[in-house]
């Protein structure tokens, strides 16, 4: 079996747990979805398939910022998005585990991160503005934020998305836009972590 | 005004032809589409206005590799497509110049370049191969092709395209894909340079 690891606090938590079940003999291999999960995969002595190898995952399991009553959601607060949304949906399923205060009635709060390519970025700003998506440049030590491709991260502040499928072609249809943080009929699960340690499970029908 | 300035070989004569124009006094300023396009325009003492400061531009002049009945083109054989795209749909008119053997029925003949990130484009591949598009990756001297935004290229030998619309929303909604060479609904004019030294416009109805 083949599965994808997922970036970020959840993930984490999931990729030690399955390198707990690989050492007590489980017999998968991996594909990770940033350079900090592969490593983390490695330390535990999951096997990582390299790229040219895989004709298929089996299943990806990751985190999400936001997850609404469709199991829609977005991600990509961790900057990670591209690489996520290529492993899930290369993916035969998809499980995506988080806490409660992530499952939400509509998407938006959380700002919805646009990767955008360095050139010309004005004009998407631009683009993304008129469409009164409030996009701000992401930056780190008063630097732009640079993606694993070597992107530029806007981050939306919509305040609510109430038709994440229409945003999501709108998003990509914008040249200079690479990828947007919405997995839109992505999920196939989604593992809600509750606050009294039990878990809510749901499931696309 | 400000123009846009197309990359490849009939651009490289309209942007002789502009420097021309500017040393005898025509008031513009432009914006490149590639760092060759950009380097000539300065030999000719054309204005360049920086990415921060542009606030629109009027008119982007460029190149096509095929056009066809209803204005709809490729373009990318160069590998600048990503910026050239940026900048015509930044532009409130574009005119396209070429000569008459890249006038045709049906689109698809010459390869339609994908622009990919380069992390998983092994996946990507095997996408665009499961459209039945052919997909070949671009290399130079025996190495993938590198654009100027660090991503790969896929030509897709189509042998024809019969729904440009459809194709082009279908390959942008694919992760990993950044853009591709199909400009829809974007060209105003396009001027055909006929061999007898004439030229024959189109114009969007």
């Amino acid at each position: 079996m083949t599965i994808g690891l997922g970036t970020g606090s959840t993930a984490y938590w999931t990729i030690q747990k399955i390198g707990e079940r690989v050492k007590a003999g489980l017999d998968i291999r991996a594909v990770a979805t940033s350079v900090a999960s592969e490593t983390l995969a490695r330390e535990l002595n999951i096997p990582i398939v390299p790229f040219p190898e895989i004709t298929h995952i089996d299943l990806d399991i990751d985190g999400a910022d936001e997850v609404d009553d469709h199991l829609q959601l977005t991600k990509g607060g961790g900057g990670a998005l591209l690489r996520e949304k290529i492993i899930a949906t290369a993916s035969r399923r998809m499980i995506v585990v988080i806490d409660a205060a992530k499952k939400v009635p509509v998407l938006g709060r959380f700002p919805l991160p646009v990767e955008v390519v360095p050139f010309g970025w004005e004009l998407t700003f631009r683009r993304l503005a008129a469409l009164e998506l409030n996009p701000a440049l992401r930056e780190k030590d008063g630097q732009p934020y640079i993606t694993d491709n070597g992107n530029y991260i806007l981050d939306c502040h919509c305040g609510s998305i109430p038709r994440p499928e229409a945003l999501h072609t709108t998003l990509n249809l914008i040249p200079g836009v690479v990828e947007n943080g919405l997995f839109i009929d992505i999920a196939d699960t989604v593992i809600i972590g509750q606050e009294d340690g039990s878990t809510a499970v749901l499931r696309r029908s």
